[in-house]
């Protein structure tokens, strides 16, 4: 399974940076390979500075070892073995007008000290961060969730729309990090499901990725923007920042577990403001950005 | 005592705001004053897009009431009442080649039921964060620090210094906020020092922090700038956001115990960026100053 996987995101991410390539048009991401002293490594790929896309990067990992002991307590396991693939990608788009995405697919496999996997789950999702609200391209992104989870489980998609509106949310701002998407985590071999069924059912929310962001990307990178606006794009992404520092679990584990700091943090904005009590004029467009932020909507 | 502190905080917040008025000379604060839900409030004054100060906050706070359940498990204590009050600034320059300075003075009590005080406390100190590295500057404001110390105990400097060098520290970039300056906690009535005595060190500390810090903004505020040094600073800006959310115990406190958010987040910077991977060249200025930061010095 974790050699299937690991396949699986390998292509994918070739898939994803030469679509994201293709709509840039001018700037290509770069290749970083870099080694976990512990064991495994990653491949980051990232682009900055391009016509369309600002910053972004879009990274596979695949690490194993000891289980380290702040992980320990977190899974309440004792000393295991471990073993952890994954895709990670945030794009921030240079328009205001166009939302930052973010997801991540992952696999994770632990083994008792005879090396006999004990446990083994996949999680992941992918969320949208507009920072001017078009509700066509929050639905068109909703519905393409949807379309991927039916073919899996009725229930699949209403749940983990909940979970993703649930985690990706800013408690000190009382306000969502965006408008969602969706957000699932140890999904585990059980009586409904074999693992090949989760494998099955993550690889679909990928392979469903583009087709999801692409067409928001597209129809919105070329849209005229002010000043004012921009600058309003770079306050929220202060926003981004804030989530992914004070409680994004991914980002935390990984600055406290010595991980691979340039890639934990390739998620942070390349620019970012941060005003003294900010607040957009009721009415506004920004304004109403943030009514529904501070109250998740049904998009479909 | 409280009384005693919180009027010495009061008239330093006017007497520190004055001063940075006058440097500034374009911009001066606006005052914010707030309730807590719970018990007391405080007085906020901001300062923003300066031809100086690019953001800056000297807020003072006192607040009372039941302690919080996070902060009864962080002091190891029961349910108890608690005062607290304090004055924090942070200060942002516009140009690259003045440093930002944070300082912070602070005094608590707490009660048992019936309202006896159980234990008591002063804490505090202040840093320099410089984006440029002058020796002269740093050497200056420790040598004032270390004067302000030396009255009261000629050991206190090196203790509180280390101590700020120890507590200012990203460890996921294995270097330095910046080059320190003095940190000090729980200072209590012992058999060597009163309760008076440590009010009258920690307001030492306080009325030298506009000798340490002036002079040397007064120094740089005007020099000569390129863009490539202003990003630089908006790059390290950005080890200064990464610090003071994932490690200062004090913006995490105030974001999990539901404290005033844009008190606790005035001291983010303006305006921040960051690139992947960023390392400035070997020999340049900007790689001396990493250097610093990754072996602090003795600077007195």
């Amino acid at each position: 399974m974790k050699d299937q996987f690991y396949s699986y995101i390998k292509n994918l991410q070739n898939q994803i940076t030469e679509a994201f390539e293709k709509v840039d048009g001018s700037a290509t991401f770069f290749e970083d390979e870099w080694n976990r002293a512990e064991g495994g490594g990653g491949r980051s790929r990232i682009i900055e500075n391009g016509s369309v896309i600002e910053k972004g990067g879009v990274n596979i990992s695949a690490v194993h070892g000891p289980l380290p002991e702040s992980m320990q307590s977190y899974f309440k396991v004792d000393e295991v073995d471990f073993f952890a693939c994954g895709l990670s990608l945030v794009i921030h788009p240079k328009n205001p007008m166009a939302p930052t995405v973010h997801a991540n697919w992952r696999y994770f496999e632990m083994y008792d000290k005879t090396g006999n996997c004990i446990d083994q789950w996949f999680g992941g999702g992918l969320d949208l961060t507009p920072y001017y609200l078009f509700e066509e391209d929050a639905q068109h992104f909703h519905r393409q969730c949807k379309k991927a989870c039916d073919i899996h489980h009725p229930d699949f998609y209403l749940e983990f729309k909940n979970k993703c509106d649930a985690y990706f949310h800013n408690p000190h701002r009382e306000e969502a990090r965006g408008v969602g998407g969706l957000f699932f985590d140890y999904l585990k071999e059980d009586k409904e499901f074999t693992i090949q069924d989760r494998y099955d059912f993550t690889t679909e929310i990928g392979n469903n990725f583009l087709a999801a962001y692409l067409p928001i990307l597209e129809k919105r990178k070329s849209m005229k923007y002010s000043a004012a606006q921009r600058t309003w794009q770079e306050i929220r992404r202060g926003r981004y920042v804030e989530f992914n520092l004070v409680h994004d679990k991914g980002t935390l584990f990984g600055l406290k577990t010595n991980g691979r700091i340039e890639s934990i943090l390739m998620s942070l904005p390349p620019a970012v403001q941060w005003r003294y009590d900010h607040h957009p004029e009721e009415g506004s467009e920004e304004y109403n950005l943030v009514t529904v932020l501070k109250n998740p909507k049904v998009w479909v």
